[in-house]
């Protein structure tokens, strides 16, 4: 198995819109349209750099979603990072023999027909770990 | 300013060694040697993907570290990303008029020469961010 490198990062925020904002106007860096993802229970935007992964501006819209249950026991912060495979289902299989769990049984539905899924950071040094394969629409 | 993308990602370990072999384990990562750092009090040691940006893992050898307190807070976790800049004092001082605090006054040195600036949580997000100019030895 294969892992091409990071993909992107993701912070928690409160208020997508004002971060969004604040985020381009500190950085310079290039917004792209606000999406939901209904499976997730979020809303979130993707800011991208001259090279490399992007930031990922999360924040909830379902009060039962990770994210939401981050803000409230954390605040504020870098909720996670992903990772790119080529084969998601291979992956899933050999970090289970590795001995890590995934918070969903499944992989889900991700940003731009990608395919995703979180390992659990009680396995991986508190981390949580999105694997993400990449859509046709990527 | 220009901020050209992600360095890498840290994530704050107990234990670097059990947690980088089995990091190398999992994902196959390449491993570089065990650094210290006086000045952040922290041994610390990369892993590479096969593209773009690496992951730190950092451990305390200081209590009174950023890390350390941390590890006591929140345990171990993602802790903060790095974002590689051509010109760091040039850097420090545009954030510093967009409103954003630094943890220390001045940049601090990092790995393989580089010079490093934490932006701090409050005004971003709950987000470490660290600016990183490359150094000679990168």
């Amino acid at each position: 198995m294969t892992y091409r490198g990071i993909h992107h990062i993701g912070v928690a925020v409160k208020d997508l819109e004002t971060s969004l904002s604040r985020w381009v106007s500190l950085f310079g860096a290039r917004p792209g349209p606000v999406e939901v993802n209904l499976e997730r229970g979020v809303r979130l935007a993707v800011l991208s750099f001259d090279e490399g992964p992007a930031v990922e501006l999360v924040t909830p819209i379902d009060e039962q979603s990770a994210v939401a249950g981050f803000l409230e026991r954390r605040g504020e912060g870098i909720q996670h990072f992903a990772l790119e495979v080529d084969d998601i289902e291979a992956a899933v299989a050999e970090l289970r023999r590795g001995g890590l769990e995934f918070v969903s049984e499944t992989p889900q539905s991700g940003m731009g027909g990608s395919r995703i899924a979180f390992v659990h950071p009680r396995g991986l040094n508190g981390v949580l770990l999105e694997l993400r394969q990449t859509g046709t629409r990527d």
